[in-house]
């Protein structure tokens, strides 16, 4: 299947035109939106999603992962082949901690499109490719190997909020699996002590608990903790 | 068809994560999105929303209906055969006007799952049944017949505004066939003519009507009936 | 495949009730939502937009065009094949400008429907017609041909905004081809020049540029042209 990562929104035109050219290019395979509504430009927020959120798709599937402030530039397109998915787009930070974390890892850097949108190469470079791959497991020649972008200066674990859900949840950039169950977290002057899932806590009280998707998470029993923290994507925590 | 009838949301990760269950488990089945945008963790409201949506749907539509603020706690899951369609759910009351309602009606306790994220019993505990279901008009051993929550202290039909569009309509949880031509509707302080639709009402004028679903819905032509009257998902309203 | 492009919303219920009718009338087609989140009732907004990004769909493609505040009233709904592409909807003049610009066209009326919800021909007759042409490349008999609501009194290029994207750029009714690339666009008092794409404007800065379908766009290099520079859907700009 073909899975949507990027921060086009799903109402608008753009993922819609993506959908467009997945459906012609790869027909019959299934199309998937995982986020669509990533932080605008926040390239970092992203990267640390992609890993928690992938490993539950499929060897094969393909990942369009398109969060590209710096479209119609020169900044470079990739390809990664990680752990048996498929991985395409902008090449600025957003594979970085897929990379770090995989097994096995493979890259491919894209020659500069001869013909695109200077504005759109979701639409016109990254869904033909997807659609190539999702099609015959492999894409055209005219690229040569690399490695993604490192990021070496990210820290393994973020320890900040990288996305807010419908519900007002804060999913954050760390992995639950590095905390003890008796860790603290501090977020805004406010000391969070670990849940195991919602109920467990009173109604309209905040905790954390590991989401999931395996990253640590900070909600409120039936409430929203963007608004009773006062948090949104940035917000920083820590763990005294 | 599966059908998806949760508080979700589209753009996030959680119905592209339970998409993915679904297109794997039950391929070439299409996937619709009734509802993602439920009010959060209002069964009740719900509650009335659900048969009269479901209705327009074929027989051998499996419904997977998720508003689950008791996830990861001891609330029960069930099957619900009604009319000819499929439900899967938490059973805190979501089912309780469908099958007040249904002509024919089966209900099967689903026992406590044996491995699922103690948060998304959408994706690791319904999904896949909701797959089974349509992919092979059944689903396994280890049920329990059963009668689904019935809630009986809630009315046959409620008072109160259970769902706001993105028009701004108001719809309500009650059937407009109970209602006269003449009944007038008195919400906030302000009383409402019955309408046919909405251009027989002046622009900016406030009006009731039987929406397409056959609901009580307030609106306003060319405008939006929540600003204008100030209603939100819970608003009650009168029939003096 | 079948294109929406209405004022539904997608997570509500009205866009999942269309795609029903979609996969039952037309199964195995694609259905794709091109713009669900269309300015409600801003007939003239969606007739600038419907060219422009029709425009990259292939030949036999159907476009359910629903912008409808006069429904369930005597406006008539019409078939328009344009350049090898259908389009169904009501006709109150989206189709304008796309039929004045288009090389062939031809227009059928249809009769009132005899049967249809009076607030919901989207899912009642454009869906099942939409279907049917999808499928079967023609329509039923009862129709008579016409010329689409053409609108004379609109100019060819519309100098006000039509859509706000998802990251606050602001889509206008001007073809970015009639425009030199000196020319300096006005907006409440702002002075804008043209770039090709965002990197090439300051961080923070506004500008305006040729789209990825064509159209002139009012932007910012990573910010909100919508709140920068105070403007919505409907908000005019000069070419002094």
């Amino acid at each position: 299947m073909i899975v949507l990562f990027t921060d086009f929104g799903l109402e608008g035109p753009y993922t819609g035109q993506v959908q467009a050219v997945l459906y012609q290019q790869a027909p019959g395979i299934p199309v998937i939106s995982l986020f669509s509504d990533l932080a605008p430009f926040d390239i970092q927020a992203a990267a640390y999603l992609l890993p928690a959120y992938a490993a539950g798709f499929p060897p094969g599937s393909v990942f369009a992962c398109v969060v590209d402030p710096g479209v119609g530039g020169d900044r470079p397109g990739a390809v990664i082949k990680a752990d048996g998915r498929w991985y395409v787009g902008p090449d600025e930070g957003v594979f970085a901690i897929l990379t770090r974390r995989a097994r096995h890892v493979e890259c491919w850097r894209l020659p500069p499109p001869a013909t695109a949108s200077p504005s759109f190469h979701g639409r016109d470079v990254f869904a033909p490719l997807a659609a190539r791959l999702a099609r015959d497991g492999r894409f055209g020649a005219g690229s040569v190997a690399c490695t993604a972008d490192a990021r070496p200066e990210w820290p393994d674990e973020l320890q900040r909020v990288v996305y807010i859900d419908r519900y007002g949840n804060a999913i954050t950039g760390m992995r639950a699996a590095v905390l003890d169950d008796s860790a603290t977290l501090r977020v805004n002057g406010h000391a969070l002590q670990r849940a195991t899932t919602f109920t467990d806590a009173q109604p309209g009280a905040a905790f954390w608990y590991a989401n999931s998707s395996g990253l640590v998470e900070i909600a409120v029993n039936r409430g929203r903790a963007d608004r009773l923290l006062d948090i949104a994507v940035g917000t920083p925590f820590e763990l005294p």
